[in-house]
This record gives C-alpha cells, sequence and structure tokens, in this order.
C-alpha cells in the first residue's frame, strides 16, 4: 500500500491495481499537465496537476465504493477507472482539445488504445481485469461508470473543491463527503437519496459559479483561443502531427512552441503575457444563427478576411464562439418523496441556471491591445452582429457582466 | 489601539471610539450570547458568539470605508454602529425575538435606549457622536446604514462565512473582500460595481444554501419553537418580564428555565436532548390561509385543544408556522452597463430562488415522540390541513426536502 | 448509527455503545461547558465546548483502533471511554480543578462514580462493558488506557487542533492523520512507529508553542485565577459546597456567582472585563523554595497580609503559584533502530524545552489596576522575592516572555 | 492598480514599480520554475512556483513597510526587491543552484545583471530607481535589506506557510500576521519587538519541522541529486553552457534532458519515477572529515570507482553529501528587557535544534534499486565510513530518523 499526502483529501491510500498503475509512464506523465491550462494567467496558484486530480478522484471513488457496499472486483475495476480516467488528455487539458479532437476523431475519455497497450494493458491483465472495460468505465458505460463520468461523478466533486483550494475562488468548495455518503444505486441509476434536493443543488450551484470566475473567465478564454491558434499552426506548419501532439505534455508542448518559426511570435507573447484583447464582447442574442453553426474553416477565413481588412497579421484577430450552454447536472437524479426525480424537474434553479447561462454566453474577438477599436468594427461588419455599435465593451460593461476584476 | 485575533479575519485591529466601547458591559454581554442558539444541539461546533461576530462586522465595515473612501466622523460613526449592531439581541439571539417583541413591541435592532444611556451613550456622546444617529444606522437608516443594514451589510457577509467556519458547512464561504472591494456608493445607493452580477448572486446562493441546512434546519426549527414556548411559559407563570428577559444572556435564560417548576420539564428534555419530534410537516399549498394568518392567541388555543384531544399536558404539543419566506436580496442592487438596477430584475436566480424557498417552507406540529401519529391525525383535522393523509412525514419525505442528515 | 458534522473533523459517525451514551444528560452536559474556560477573555472565538472535543477524541480513538486492529469488545470499551474521558469535568474545565480537588480529592478523570451509576452505568452494561474498566480507561489504566490518557493519547490530538482552529492561532496545527496511522503496540506499549522522531517532536513542540500562547496567556491566568478565588468564597460563604459545583455546568456557576452577594463584585468585573492587573510577574530563580512549597492556606494568608497592608479589601489581591512545569511527552516512546526509545532520551528538544518552560515560569500578583505599583512592592517584601526592584513588569519585560498582544 | 487572487494571502495589490515589473518576461518566466522542484515527486500538490511566491513576498514586504512606517521611494525600492528578489532563479529552484554555481560562480540572489539589463532595468531607471541598489536589497544589504533576505526576511515568512498550503503538510502554518506587525528596527537591525521569544521561536520550530519532511526528504534528496547529475552531463556532453542552464525555466530544461541521447535514461527514470534507491545512509560520525572536505571532482572519482567495481554505469552511483546544518535563524534578534538579543543566546531551542539537525544529517550513496546491497558495501568500503556494516539502512532505519511515509 502506498500513502500520499495530498493537498486537499490528506492522506490518500492506494492499493491493489491502482498502486500497481502509479508508477507507469502513462500515469506519471499527468504530473506534467496542469489541471486548468492557461487559467493559471489569470489565478497564479492553479499550478495543479491532472495527478494530483486523479488521485483525488481515485480516492473519492474508493469513499464511494465503500459506502454504497461496492466491493471485489467490482470496486477494483471503479477504482482503477478513476485512476486512469484523465490518461487521455493531451498538454493544457481542455485548452486543445477541441482542435486535436477535428484530427484525431478522440476526446479525452477515449482511452481505449492507452489502458489496452504498452505497462497499463499488462498490468490490467495481470490483475485480471478487461482493459476495454476500464475503458468503458471512464467513458461512462454501464451502471458503474455513472460514478466516473455522470451528473454525480467522483471527477466533478474532485476539481471543485480543488480548483477552489489553488484559485483561491471559494465558490466551489462543496460537501463532498455529504454527496458521497449520500450516493446510492436504485434500479442500476445512480441517485442521491432522499432529502438531497438541496445537496444536489450545492454541486449545480458551486460549478455555475466557478464557471464564469474561473474556467470561463475572460483572460482565460483569450490565452486558451491562442493556445489553440498556435498549436493549430504547429500541425499545420510542422512535422508534428495532432496525435503525437495529443501525447505530449505541458512542457513538450510549450517549448516546441518556443523553438517553431512559426508560433514562436505566440510563446513571447504568452511567455511575457501580452495577451491578445477583446474586440468584441457580443451577447447571444446578436449573433445571427448562421455564425453559430459556422464550420471551423469559415471561421478560420473570417478571421483572415478581417485581419486582412485590418491590415494585420492573420494570427492577430482570433473569432472564439463558445458552443452554447448546456447543464448537464439538469439530470441528476435524487430521490424524492420515494421516487426518482431529475433535478430539473424537480428544482426551479436547474432553468433558472440555464437562462443565467445564456445571459453570460459571449463570442470574442480579440486582437493586439492597439488595434481593438479597428478589429471590433471590422469583425462587427464581417460577423453580422446586430447591433453592431455597443459592441465592443470595456470592462464588466455586458448586461450579465463576468466577474473580471483579475486581468 | 487593542489587537484581537479572530478565528475568521485574523488580527482585529480595534481602536478610537470602538476601542472604548469594547470593554463595556453592553458589549461585553454578547460574549454569553450565542450566534445560532439552539442550532449548537444539530452543530455541536456552533457554539460562537454575537460578540466575536460583532467584531467580524467591525472589521469588515472597516475595511469597507477604508475601500469606499469614507473618513473621519462618518467612518467613526459607521464602526461604532458596526460593533453596536447587535447589542439588542436577547438571550439565544433571534430565538425568541418574535416572543419578546410580542410583549415588548421591540426587536434586537430597536437600540435606542441602549445607545443613549449608561457607559455606551457617555462613551458616544464623549467622542462627539449623536447616540440617536448610531442607532438610526443600526437600523439601517439614512446612506451609510445601508452599510450597517441593508441587502449588502457586511452584517450578512460576517455571518455566513463565521457560521461555515464554525458548523462545518461550507456553503457560506463567500468571497468577503472581493464583495467589500466592490461595494461603492452611486447617488447615494449602496451598490456592487460594475461585472459583478455573479459576486452578488454568490451571496444570495450562500444564503440560500446555509437556510435549510443551518439557519431552518428541522432539530433547529424543533427546538427553538420549544424554547419559545417555555420562555413564553417564564413571562405567564413567573415574576420575570419580557423587558427584562431581553436583557438577560443565556446563562441567565437557562438558568432560569431549569429553576423554575414550571418550565423545569423543558430544561431537562433540553439538557439531556430529548426534543418533542414531527408529528405533522405540511408544504404551503395544504395549509389554509386563515391559519397562516391566525394570530398568536389563537395558535395558543389550537395547541391546547389538540393536546387535549390527544390527552397530552399542553406543554407537549406546538404548532410553529414560518413567515412566508421573502429574499431579501432581491432588491441588491448592481451596476449594469453603466445603470443601477435590481438583482432581482437582473438575475433569474432571484425569483427561481424565490419559488425554491416556497417549496422548502413547512408548517410543523412537534409533540413527545410516542404520540406523534395520534398529535399528526389530530393535528391535522384540528388545523384544516388539506389533504390530511400523508402529513405525517419522515425524514427527507417532502417534496423539496430539507437536508436533515443530522438529527 | 449518528453522523454528526464537526468543524474540526467533518463528519464523525457514531454507533454502539456510544451512540446510546451519546443523549445521556451526562454527556449532554458537556455542551456547556467550554473547552478552554476563561481563554475566551483573550481569544474571543475559543468558545468551543467539551461536547464537541468529546466527539472529536471518539473519532480519533476510532480511527486510532482501526488503524492499529483492535476490534469487537476492546474497541467498544476504548470509544465508550473516549466518549466518557471529560465528564468528569467540572464547569470551566481545569479553571477551578485544583480547588474542588482540594475539598473533594477527585480531579477529572475520576469518574468512576459518574460511570456506574445512572443512565450511564446503565446503558453500558446493556452492552456488556464494565463500567469499573471504563473509569479505568479513562484514568489511563492498562494497555489500552494509554490511548485515551497518555503521552500518546487521542485526546491531545484533538484538543490542539481544536484550540488551533476555534482561537485561530495555528501553532496547534499538527498532522492529525500521520500521527493516528504510525501508532502502534510493541510488548503492550502505545508508541510511534519507526521513522517519526520528529513526528513526536511536531506534537511536543505544538504543546510547547501553545502553552505561553493560549494555555498560559498571563489574562488567562489572570482571570482564572479571579475565577477560582471567586468560587472558593461562594463555597466558603454560600450553602453551595464543592461536591454540587463540581457538577455545574458554566451557565449554573456563573449565575450563582451573579446572585451571591459575596461574589457579585466578581461577577461584574467579569462581566465587563475589568480585570485585575499584573502587580508583581517573577521568575523562578527570584521565588524562595519556602513559597514554592506553601500550602494554599499560607498563601490566602499571604494575600490577606498585603492586601491589609495596601488598604484593600481581601479579594483585590490574588498570589498564583504555578506548579513547576513538567513535560509529560518526554516519556512519549517511538521506535528508533528496531528499539522502544523514550522521545527524552533520544531527542534534544525535550531537555532544551524544559530550559525554556522554566524560563517562562511565572510567580504572578494581581490587583486592581490603580494599586499594582504599591501592591507590587508590598507583595514582593512579603513573598521575600529576590531581587524585589524589577518585579514590577512590564508587558513582554520578561527574559523569557510571553506572547501577551492581545491584552 | 492590479489585484492578483492568491491562494495563501487572497486579494494582493500591486501598484507603482511592481505593477509595471510585473509583466516582464524576466518576473513572468517565474511562473515556469517550480518553488519545490522534485518535491513534487513526494507531495504530487507541491506544484507552485516562484511567481506565485514572489507575489506573496510582495504582499508581504508591503505589509511590513506599513506597519513599521517605511514609506515613499524607500518602500517602492523594498517592494520592488521583494517581486524581484527570486528572479535569479534557475530551473528546478535550488535544486541545481549548487552546480551552476560551480560553472558561473554565481548563486540566485546574484541579479545585479538581470536588474540592470532589459526591460527590468528600464521600468527601474524610469522610476528613479537604481537596479543596483535594488540587487543590493535582493543579496541582503544594507539596512532595509535585512527585510528581503535575513533572518527575519518576509522571503521566509511567505515560503513557509505556502509550501504548507500545497504540500498539505502543516508544519509550516505560522502566524504571519503576528510576526509582520511585531517586526521593528532598533539601531538599523530588524528586531522583533518585545514579547515575542516564541513568535521567533515558532519561525524556527516550523523550518526545523518542514526541512526532514519536506525539503530534506530522502525522496526528493535522491531526484535531485539524479537531476543534478544529468544537468552536469548536459553541460559535459552537449553545447549547452551552464549560464544558459541557469536562465532556463523547468520546460526548457526537461525537454533538454529528453532530447539528449545522454540524458535520456534520466528523463525516462524521471518521468516513470523509477527513481534511484538508497544503497548508503550515514550519519555524520560515521563519515570520515577528508569525505566531508573531498572536491566535488574528487566525489565524481569516487562515484566512478564505486559503478565500476559494481560493474554499472557511471551514471548509476551518486554521492551525495550535504552541507553541515547550519541554523540560520540562531541570530534573530529579539528585543529582550530592553535589549537586542540573538535568539540563539536566548532560546535553549535554537542549541537543541542544531544538535538534532546534526543528528538528522546522512551522507547518501543512490543506485539502482536491484544493485542496493552491492554498492552498499562497496561505497563503504571506497568513502571509508566507519562502522561500514549497518550502513545500509532500510526506512526509517536511522538514529534520528527522518519523516519518510510518503516514498
Amino acid at each position: 500500500m502506498a500513502t500520499i499526502k495530498d493537498s486537499v483529501h490528506d492522506h490518500i491510500e492506494i492499493e491493489g491495481v491502482a498502486e500497481a498503475l502509479l508508477d507507469t509512464p502513462t500515469v506519471q506523465r499527468l504530473r506534467h499537465i496542469k489541471q486548468l491550462g492557461t487559467v493559471q494567467l489569470v489565478y497564479p496558484s492553479a499550478n495543479h496537476t491532472r495527478f494530483e486530480h486523479s488521485l483525488g478522484v481515485y480516492h473519492l471513488a474508493n469513499r464511494a465504493c465503500s459506502e454504497i457496499g461496492i466491493e471485489g472486483r467490482q470496486a477494483e475495476r471503479i477504482r482503477a477507472a478513476a485512476l486512469l480516467h484523465d490518461v487521455g488528455h493531451g498538454p493544457f487539458s481542455h485548452n486543445i482539445e477541441e482542435l486535436t479532437h477535428r484530427y484525431t476523431g478522440k476526446y479525452h475519455d477515449d482511452v481505449d488504445e492507452l489502458l489496452t497497450s504498452g505497462e497499463v494493458g499488462e498490468i490490467l491483465r495481470d490483475h485480471d481485469l478487461d482493459p476495454g472495460h476500464i475503458a468503458g468505465l471512464v467513458a461512462g458505460e454501464g451502471q458503474f461508470g455513472q460514478l466516473v463520468s455522470g451528473e454525480l461523478d467522483v471527477d466533478r466533486m474532485d476539481y471543485l473543491v480543488r480548483d477552489a483550494h489553488h484559485t483561491g475562488v471559494p465558490y466551489g468548495t462543496i460537501d463532498t463527503e455529504r454527496l458521497i455518503r449520500e450516493l446510492t444505486f436504485v434500479d442500476g441509476e445512480l441517485v442521491l437519496d432522499a432529502g438531497n434536493v438541496q445537496t444536489a443543488e450545492s454541486l449545480l450551484l458551486a460549478r455555475a459559479l466557478m464557471n464564469p470566475t474561473v474556467y470561463m473567465h475572460p483572460v482565460a478564454r483569450i490565452s486558451k483561443a491562442m493556445l489553440r491558434r498556435a498549436t493549430e499552426r504547429l500541425i499545420e506548419e510542422t512535422a508534428l502531427d495532432a496525435e503525437r501532439i495529443r501525447r505530449m505534455d505541458d512542457h513538450d508542448l510549450l517549448v516546441a512552441l518556443r523553438n517553431t518559426p512559426e508560433t514562436e511570435a505566440f510563446a513571447e507573447r504568452y511567455g511575457s503575457r501580452r495577451l491578445l484583447k477583446r474586440a468584441v464582447w457580443a451577447e447571444l442574442q446578436h449573433v445571427p444563427d448562421s455564425l453559430l453553426e459556422a464550420e471551423h474553416r469559415e471561421i478560420r477565413e473570417l478571421e483572415s478576411t478581417i485581419a486582412e481588412r485590418a491590415e494585420l497579421p492573420a494570427t492577430d484577430v482570433i473569432v472564439e464562439i463558445p458552443d452554447e450552454p448546456t447543464i448537464r447536472e439538469s439530470t441528476t437524479r435524487v430521490v424524492v418523496g420515494g421516487e426518482i426525480r431529475n433535478l430539473g424537474a424537480q428544482s426551479p434553479l436547474v432553468s433558472a441556471l440555464r437562462t443565467a447561462q445564456r445571459g453570460q454566453w459571449r463570442l470574442g474577438v480579440y486582437t493586439q491591445p492597439e488595434a481593438t477599436d479597428r478589429v471590433g468594427r471590422l469583425a462587427a461588419d464581417e460577423l453580422g452582429l446586430d447591433p453592431p455599435d455597443g459592441l465592443i465593451r470595456k470592462r464588466g460593461g455586458g448586461v450579465h457582466a463576468t466577474l473580471d476584476e483579475f486581468e
């Protein structure tokens, strides 16, 4: 048994297959991937990694098994899946996931290959565990996959408190033990036991507050968009392909960006935190549907056109169109009055949050600080934003403005 | 200058009029009044007092003055009001406030008399402060009264984090410094500066989660209702009047209840935590309007009738009808797009929370554990609750059930 | 099973005999006894009680049993003893223990009578546990008594972190889980496993820093000495005897002191925090041996003489002579190089701390603020303190001065 | 003014010259240098960087200036020095400092060149500050240099609490505010005010406990020694020189080690945490003086000889001989009885800690796990360790064993 000291859960004990998996390159690699990628540029203490998060998820999975009464091989499977659930992450976690997905068709939870091959595959088979089954759990399949990836998964329980601890933003401080203790299976569905509508709401609200403050902070969004464009260039202009980039860690990618002439300028901006600035910050209602549905290629072309009209290098204009917000927690199941109900049906907060998040949604156009006015006008014109005036927003100027004290 | 170490805000510095006020009996008395009264029976660590809370409110008021730029005598007034804002509390804080109000017409923030007379009055006048003016600030009057008592007051900012620290329930953990830094006055109104809709929501949500989990926890409600009835008896049956009880501290009241034959039984129950149990736990929609509007005397008579029919002593049946929930924070003002807006108009969460809180509302009938079935049926009949079946609820059985793990 | 939320250990689960014992008056009474008595006058947040501490000790005892592998009835005995270990405390915990001991010959860990009689006795016997045996464990008897009361007991592990949490003084923040995990029995002795000399030292050092800063803070000492004298008067002048006072809680004693004419003056001083002040603060080397060995009666006479010469009421002069410091942790056993060794033999810190604590030792003479000079001179003369000049010390003037920022 | 949220000190405000310095490459580079280097392999959450630490030191320097009453240009200088005090750190902070010093003659606090040249130099001069003077403060020169680098510097105050927060080891949790408030200058010397012998001791003790548990943890030492040897090889075998390596960040160095054939094997071991193990762990008294005084070259030769005799590659044997421990805090100055005294003269703990630290000192010889026995015997022979038997130690086997639960 190994004992590891964690800043969030204190002593974590690891045994069985998880202990054997711990010192594989596949798992150790997570030590070198920041949990929150470029959020570090907003919250300087947010340097925690996928490795410690994976230990935390393992720990909570283990606690959940013991509270629910899952034992033996089934528990071993869940614990293995918990420890391995993030090994598919590329450098900077989610930051460039959309990009590599476009090339490889794979998201971070598509870990079949990583779990089947190499040392990890051997260890799993040595412990009589089927790598394919574990990969299924990581992807949220089957009854027990809900514990690893689902509305009530231990992944979220760990990252909210961990991100709060490391950013210093208290909103993520949920009552993890309470949640773990109230988990139960009813007819194969993972639910919160009776008396826990507020427990479920607390999870939902923690995410709702962490979202604009941390995960979608404007500066994090800008730096993420810059990183994504630079990495795209790396794929387009060098021999590095998306498959290889996906398996890099933060060090490899950063150094590759520094050492490649085509991305050097980005690396320099990034290294001295001279980020692009918002030229447009437009609400959902002002964005034409066609733009929301535009393909990546089209958006790249729009960027080029705007840059050309503004007489800027193509790399200096980024148009970022986030997905429309969804509230995954709306299908969280809670036992109420002896029946299983969806939180969305039970709590008026779910639809209110849906409305709030649509209100917080923003299309962003980013460019050099000196060119925000010019690019803003041109982008509004090219993108068909309506009404074009008032789009170039100052700090906090939006209707549901985000918490962006920390620029 | 005095420096005091606080478990929430670390070192608190007190100077000027506040330092002089500190060692008066009026302020020191708050050391002996628990912040959360009988909540201690649910959360055993919740023994913090109005004294340390008052220091915390003083500290935050001081921080707010310095952030907003309020100085000199005006700041002295606000600091004095902050330190004194709770001196009007009776024993067990809010627990018996409604009762003493019925007899005296006074709530805890009616401190005119306490501030004008005695040592406190002298000290205020010695520092050229008008006691009546300070009492006005405590009551929330005038522009600066908003800082001491209002939707964005420092009172709430302190109690949420302090109650979280001492109960162990993390939901109250707001970002106090963020709130203080974003306060500003616009046209005489205390508002949060632009970019702070979520900051305002975080305050609202913290209260919304602390409410059912801590402040309105069923066991806290039952013990509070019991304490209120026993204290009422004390007033009715002994020479102690409400005015005198209001000036007691927790020790005085508890010992009086122990030493009075008519309340001895309560004191014994309380001392061994053998509390009454829920016989009825009814939702708002099942309670007739006439009952919601009934006067205290009528409710007491209903209790007597139910007890009589159940062949129990009158003291063993309590009918508790909470006020209908209000969301004071709905009028929190935030600057959005250059204008001052009410949070209620701005955030869809406000009306969702209003709905949620109406769903959490419960009328309670409490009695001896052995008699809950019998009393439940009789009470439903007497109170005209509709539908009478299904009213006698088990733990967590309500539609929007409360977080009552800790019985 | 009951689950209780604790501000220090989060969720605490209580089952078996401990759950049955929980709602007895004997255990519930601890809710009304402050852990640190008058320390609250220095650290206003230090209002935690023996009840929550007892839950914490129960929790750690349970953890220790499970780490060491103690099960079944033996574990039940230890858990019962842990929950009950403080039921013998009188009001204000240790503050008046020396006084009641003088009259009754009993210390707080002499709980034989309390465990044998009443509800507690019944419950223990119903669970096939021998009350006498449990009382023995509380007194530290036998192999397993070491877990409840000894150099490595869980009592200390709880109170250090709890006192740190509630005072805000960080020095007590030890690594409780580390300690629990490293406990083991070797030849019937409770020891820390190999590799833990520093773990043992950390416990020792935490106490060494909490001692002058919290437990022996000058203002805490003065208020404790005042409380002790006032309570002594209560015993001498009223019908209340020491045996009855020992069974009171904080409320009873405070109200008795308020309502008794002979102690009213103390109650008033205490209630407005108008404490006596130091007239003499003398180091060990300046105090004659005869005074160190003087009996209580003699010290009382010296007080009277000094008061008389100073023309003050006898109640206004207190001479306090603490016991000479001992470092109980010096006999903490640690496995080193395969052998059990005493920490005192192993760590040079133990004897250094012994020297430091002798250096911190102070005899105190306390009196009215206006009379400190006069009383200081007279006391030095009467007590034979050498050299008499320089004894009347100002804040922090001692050689190993104590941390007394918080006056 | 910029406001930054820190996980340790909450909101940090930066203005003046410090704000201008913030976004320079020189300061931003610190975002990519881990505060504790390879300690991350023992405590997985220890990923905090020199950047956030520098912000913390800036914040405490600012607090200290305001408590002491230092204003204007003098305060600006101190704040600039605080923010810049670590810009001279190479990759992995102290881990390879000794190595680069051997080649360049420079330690991390030799920042003259960095502060004089480039953007930093410009900004300093623009704010009328002399870069050389600031570099002097960083090196601890002059009266105010004591605040930045000295026994009572704010550097230590920040790193102890920050390292505790991020490792989860509570021993570093000192009372920062208390320390800051008690700092004062007497005759140009930075001292703690009267009444603070324990405050000074608390700082000393926090370091004494963090040292073996965190900073000198055996696994941290081994990985550090491995990193150092690998980097040495990089200098010897490639075109990279020490001067250039010193200016790298963690990413650059790690990727260079990965991509260089001669250091690939190290990078692989490091990446999968397959570290060397202890073959010898010898106490000070068993190590011949000649070895303690041996030059680096001689030790390298001894390594080669041992490896050769053990038929291992030269890279697989590392002999690590730490410096003899010193207690810098022994010269901490505290006001006692109106005079300035050295803590070493005042507190018996200082010399006890000196003894304890000599007892904790260990020479280490590290090699492949399979070869520890063989290499242990050969190394004892070659190094002249006396007595050679018993040197090959198992976990925790030393006399003053270290806290090495976390292997």
